[in-house]
């Protein structure tokens, strides 16, 4: 079949910065094999992972100052790339030392890097999400999920969470796949699925952090997707005809950056604006997200991709459509758009 | 190398009762991937196991009532493969809905499916094995093992029982390999190796249900091979010169699934009309019949395979003949004609 | 790529004694499958892991006295390969019925195989290691790592020694890389790397039987290379100026075989004169040195194998090099000239 290409001017996120703090961190990030890390000065660096010298890979040195060392022979490389030492012989560093590198940056929780044109790489296309750097208001939690699919499946998971009805027991909500009815939008090239509930029972994750005793709320679950797969998530609840930032907020982000054809990685935060010095409520929110996307999404989206064999585009094959489809299929469409603009230029 | 095509208008055993009775199984089946389930009112359905709206397997639903649901976002399919329920949107079915269907039965302790013409699947063209349903003078019980190999290998093991003597310590008997004599006939489609021996010592699995003061006895091993792969196994020993049926029987089958052309599903029974109420005999027998498979003859037929590659006919590698080879060669033969035969017309 | 084939005119270690006195030894030597043994008598012998009959690996059968027998079927092999009993019908042992088998000798510990022209395999070409036999001098412990890469990568690994500064914590040394000064001298086909330390503080497995009140020594780490891939390591210290037979001696031996392009085994052996008759040295020695190659050595080889897929000549891909990989360079010279000798002839 024909491969898509992958969109390659745009920010991805390749570790998490809980993953850096301990090390240097080994990658498969878009067909290349890399290593992040973190110098002791704090920058965050993106190389690709072999050392010209033996092609051990790098990520099984450790960092030294503001720079990486090979475990194997002690060559170092700094976050240019460049090779920095050669501890044998008269300490001349050979030509043609250095590996490759690619811009880096780290914020809101995440390593993120940027696979195109170095010169294009600006940090303010990095999408904002202030919640998860506003400490006085919110606590975050991070996660990091493996899945053995093509990441737009992960996408299409997010973008339809009718699937939450039979997929997830511990979500499932009175009025069945009915009570999920979503509009959604499209502004620019960002696909928001919108779901906007008024007056129901208290659901989901926000019911451990409702303290008031009314039993029912309005509900938002709002999801954003951003090319190339960069997801924000509006969930909240309020009291019923209070605005919204008075409620319950657990804004969360999935960001899914391919691994390879048939691998991808799901990064994952919520924030929430209740009990955030808890360190208890952390744990649990946390085991519960994890546990959901490990035992009951990823399951089902690699039961897919193996279903499907070695196919990256299920719409090549023709799926029966949906209802709830739409907002994956119009995010595919863009950005099938982008990345033919960048392939033509 | 050319490979041999399946039989395809014949039954084949697809799971064990037991199975469907927790839920749908999925399971690879002649190349094909199948769900196999029982409705709530007792019906055996087969379909393919992928669900057209996003190719997740339909396995990893439930049954309602008397259709599967898919797990991922709830359509739903009677066992004809027809979809019979949309819950999303205005609730109307797609087009192109529909999954495919095998024909399909429940019969002496296992699912069979027909994966060849609908129109020819008569139910009565699955073998007779009336012990298997026959509480009141037998007890039976039921296992099945994954084999990494060729299904022709597992008939090859059990249509040659000399390699008792080599590979069964337990069953092993004075005389060693020259008590292991045979003679065996063709009626029809049928290869039976047929070994009796008058006046021997108990030996076998027939010696934990031998209450009878004598030390020697009648035995009887015969072992049928029908097309494609289903055997069944008259194992017994009487009082010398008593007639069989007043003896020790252990009816057992054999039946042999390919996967795929390297892969294979090993389903057997073995029944008994001694101590028929024993759960602790029940349990005896069936750990060890299920470790003689597991430890002693899938790990050699597994290595046969490993050792000829991705052979599927060893006879296509002029192995050395033996004696004891006669009756599997016959039943290749019978198998190759009537595949050929279904081939041509 | 185009791939180097194996120099066949030579001794290889297919399995350690001790292997083998527990029964047969099946392996993967030079993309062949092969069972070695030993018969009740003591011959080594190696033949094809393959019964003609059924394809079964004689492995997975035993020795009867001087042959080995087929345990699915019970056919028996002599170390020549011949077979030698069929039990079976009328016990004629049927035409072509014999496997393959290889020159085979045990010595030093190990059973070596020739898998080239059998009249070309003397027992004489084996290298002479004294110190493997000689147990009034000598307590001798030996090990078997299994490596997923190409067998020269392991011979690089120790003809570079200078990897110990940063693979091996245990055997770090004051001065660092630079203490590892290396020189080398090639003589006929044996390439040594020559590590002379004198007067430095007592390092290395060296200490843990170094009972003399000096804190420093004289330090020897010499390690040859002979062609196909035999190791031999003259490891000792001694009083500062004493002569090298006065001091601890730790002669080690590491024999690399291929299995197949991207997969090898690291037989090793380290002798010692002093604490010979204490098993709990032994035992520290093997957890000690065993633990150092699977942990370190072999996760780092393996990930280099990785980061170049299936290259098996990494000196094909241009790596940078530097000043200790003189040695391996010229043993990777030596050999390709033997094997394009031997190749033409």
């Amino acid at each position: 079949m024909t491969e898509i290409p992958y969109l390659r001017n745009a920010w991805y996120v390749g570790a998490l910065s809980s993953e850096v703090a301990k090390g240097p961190v080994s990658r498969q990030l878009l067909g290349q094999s890399m290593v992040l890390f973190r110098t002791e000065s704090g920058k965050a660096a993106v190389l690709a992972d072999r050392c010209p010298h033996r092609f051990a890979p790098l990520s099984l040195g450790c960092v030294k100052g503001e720079s990486i060392e090979c475990g194997y022979h002690g060559l170092r490389f700094d976050p240019s790339g460049k090779c920095v030492l050669n501890p044998h012989g008269d300490h001349a560093v050979p030509r043609r030392s250095d590996v490759v590198s690619w811009p880096a940056h780290e914020r809101y929780g995440y390593v993120w890097f940027w696979p195109g044109d170095p010169k294009r790489a600006d940090e303010k296309l990095i999408p904002s999400l202030p919640f998860n750097e506003d400490p006085k208001t919110f606590a975050v939690i991070y996660g990091y999920v493996d899945v053995a699919a093509h990441y737009e499946l992960v996408v299409d998971n997010l973008l339809d969470l009718s699937h939450v009805e039979y997929l997830h027991p511990l979500f499932r909500q009175s009025g069945g796949v009915a009570a999920h009815k979503t509009s959604y939008a499209v502004e620019g090239h960002t696909v928001t699925a919108k779901r906007l509930k008024p007056n129901v029972e208290i659901q989901g994750l926000m019911r451990f952090f409702w303290t008031s005793p009314s039993k029912r709320f309005d509900a938002r679950a709002n999801m954003s997707w951003n090319p190339p797969s960069l997801m924000s998530f509006d969930l909240g609840g309020t009291e019923c005809g209070a605005p919204p930032e008075e409620g319950v907020c657990m804004p969360q982000t999935h960001m899914i950056t391919p691994a390879s054809d048939l691998h991808c990685h799901y990064f994952w935060s919520v924030a929430r604006n209740r009990e955030i010095d808890s360190e208890e409520a952390s744990k649990k929110l946390y085991d519960i997200t994890q546990n959901v996307f490990e035992k009951e999404d990823v399951p089902m989206i690699e039961a897919q991709q193996r279903n499907v064999g070695e196919v990256t585009d299920i719409l090549s094959l023709g799926p029966v459509a949906l209802d709830p489809d739409t907002p994956a299929v119009r995010a595919r469409q863009i950005l099938r758009d982008l990345i033919r603009s960048e392939t033509a230029a």
